[in-house]
């Protein structure tokens, strides 16, 4: 298993977080998305490494950025 | 119809918007309900007067507190 940390903006609420974690959580090999509201930091645990577009793509269409 | 105006804390993001929305729309003679996430105001229109205990717990369910 591969964990990576990101950084997500915009997130205001718990449906903000419930939002990130499907979108994040339906990429391929994830098996994991723990994300903490108030830093904006994404904990995603996968099987392989995941590319940061994949990652970012999913934050984007749940209506978020990620830090690059 | 009726249209009354209230007041509700605690929203931040377009998510919260819909369930005030859904909640309150469920209840019996809602045929609209419209919400200013930045003011808090939530415009009902209704078939006949609401009572404030009805809204409130509508706004309750959904997560949020009607200012009285």
């Amino acid at each position: 298993m591969t964990q990576s940390t990101y950084v997500v903006t915009g997130m205001t609420c718990g449906h903000c977080v419930a939002s990130v974690k499907e979108e994040v959580g339906e990429l391929p090999g994830v098996r994991g998305v723990d994300v903490d509201l108030i830093s904006g930091r994404v904990l995603v645990t996968s099987e392989g490494v995941l590319a940061l577009e994949q990652v970012e793509g999913a934050v984007q269409v749940a209506g978020y950025q990620l830090v690059r």
